[in-house]
């Protein structure tokens, strides 16, 4: 039987597995940080009266350049992060993923490096090996804060051409202060002219405020952002970015013509018409992550500062505690997620009930192991 | 003012332009190859349906191996295409250019080779260079046939490790014989282990049919698809392929998780769920495009043969010829392509109503050159 090692594929992707959570159907789901509350009935019926009319012109390519998404995007972000961006500062792809890729392929690429500090969103070195650049993995503290003294030897020493920031921070959930951002960027900038992207896929679960203010005057510096969380839009794959307008025009040199189907945009913009009912369930999801943060560490487990909305809790102990820690949990009904810190689970933050299973679960768990 | 070439990016780059043919406002646009007829009502209606239940678990990631759909698309390829197919020989993504594009990523990159036989679809070039495979420019007779003597010389020479053949060729409209893609499959296999590419994404409106049989005990062969052209569904940016299971394991390996937005999934699956009436549609264009070869070579105009739904027609002499004969068909209200093949245009199929004016447009061209 032909497989996949018979095929004249790269070398690199030999003996490989394809990236991705187990999607298991348990009765609670929190192993994928996404939002646990439906959109609203109002909301699904605006994506249907826009997608019905994108659905007339299916016929036709949808608009390039995504101009009226763009342009909305724009405003959310003018809106709720201190600093005001218009159309020529966002774009948008399939996820945050393909922002990613898109600017690993214009910034990065063969004979490039790119760097992160991990762990953190293991997407970064994947994406960078996809697009043929060669990862760097830097150091992280124990406490899973950035160590910026390190951090910035890391790049002196490495050179890279793309240095990725995600704050809040996946899988560990802490936010990374504006002061260590802007050291490292500086250090970027002194080892050779690179980009420095900061992932806030979470910021709207954060304590603190993006970091979108820092574009000022930083052409190297993006704010990479997604649907996929906050606005409760998982299944729509719609991320986007803020930067200076010429980082724009550079993404547009390698971006798939017409990447953006014309449902995708109908879909977004309804969501983005639902702004504010979407970010009350922000603050409610806050809520509960606060919750899981001392609930938690009221049942005797260590766990990690976190600004999104979900929680790195811990420690297990013996080489395969926190796999074992993760199927017992499993076993009880819950599915969280093991991101192969090891040590650690991290657990996303559900609708209240949920999350009182979880704790249920894990505090089963942790009386099993008192015991 | 920061414009892209004071940005680090890569230096491949530097002074291009964004790909994509003009989005210009005109009444009659026939320069993007896109079916002009509108989705039935009642198809708009089960998108409609089929996204406000995707929409009303948004909030979840959708199914990252797009099972249902993929298991629909095999069900179309095995009803039309005489050969059957199922589930583990489909893989989808948004539009053929991803498709394409995770190819590569799979089977070329850096340090490897593609090559095409052009004029052919610009895309498979550009994507080989984003992501980073050497681009190698094969071949054509003059007639825009593939010369295969002189192609199987190109692939034994350069040893590439994809091989593209687009049957019906875009921009020239002509379908490739079955005994040249085998005759260039041998030779490809022959010079070193390496995946042929046949691009169908016209075959639907072929007088021919689809080179799906060819898969049979071929797994480095791949038959690309897309539901833009004969699905009436360019705004979908739905893309597939057909090739042996090893194949469809492979690509995983490359994609993004989670690539095909639940939307789009919904989207495709309706679409699919209408396919006698929108292969309607087709047979009306196919008629509507023999009929274009025809008043085309009335009225004093070269056509090549056509199995697309678009017909190139020619020849403008001079060095801007094609490009002046372009400006003069728009400025009479209908755009049409200038794909850059010296003495050559491409017009796509419309409605009656869109070729008359087209017809109408180019006879006033033809008696003011005459004249």
């Amino acid at each position: 039987m032909t497989g996949i090692d018979d095929l004249p594929v790269r070398d690199e992707l030999r003996g490989k597995s394809p990236y991705g959570a187990p999607q298991l159907d348990v009765p609670v789901r929190l192993n994928t940080n996404e939002n646990p509350y439906p959109l609203p009935d109002a909301l699904v019926e605006r994506i249907v009266e826009r997608v019905r009319e994108a659905a007339r012109n299916l016929n036709r390519y949808p608009d390039r350049d995504a101009v009226e998404l763009r342009t909305e995007l724009a405003k959310y972000l003018t809106k709720t992060g201190k600093y005001a961006v218009g159309l020529q500062n966002v774009w948008a792809a399939n996820g945050s993923n393909e922002v990613i890729q898109q600017l690993l392929q214009t910034f990065g690429g063969p004979g490039r490096t790119a760097i992160g500090f991990e762990p953190s969103y293991s997407m970064h070195g994947l994406i960078s090996r996809g697009t043929g650049t060669g990862w760097i993995s830097g150091p992280r503290n124990e406490d899973f804060t950035i160590d910026r003294a390190a951090s910035e030897r890391a790049i002196a020493e490495n050179r890279p051409d793309v240095v990725f920031i995600t704050t809040p921070n996946n899988p560990t959930g802490n936010a990374v202060p504006a002061e260590t951002v802007l050291a490292l960027y500086e250090a970027a900038q002194a080892a050779k002219p690179s980009m420095v992207v900061v992932d806030e896929a979470y910021i709207e679960f954060s304590h603190g405020e993006s970091l979108l203010p820092l574009l000022e005057g930083r052409p190297n510096l993006v704010v990479s952002r997604t649907m996929s969380k906050a606005f409760g839009a998982a299944g729509l794959r719609l991320g986007y970015l803020a930067a200076h307008p010429a980082v724009v025009d550079a993404v547009q040199l390698v971006r798939l013509p017409y990447h953006l189907s014309a449902v995708a945009q109908a879909t977004a913009l309804a969501a983005l018409e639902h702004t504010d009912t979407l970010l009350k369930y922000v603050e409610q999801l806050k809520t509960e992550r606060d919750r899981l943060v001392l609930e938690l560490r009221a049942i005797g487990f260590d766990v990690t500062e976190s600004d999104a909305n979900f929680v790195q809790f811990g420690r297990f102990d013996g080489e395969n505690g926190s796999h074992e820690a993760w199927q017992k949990i499993l076993d009880r009904g819950v599915l969280v997620r093991d991101n192969g810190v090891p040590g650690w689970l991290r657990v996303s933050a559900g609708t209240p009930a949920e999350n009182d299973a979880f704790l249920d679960a894990v505090r089963e768990l942790k009386k099993e192991q008192s015991a």
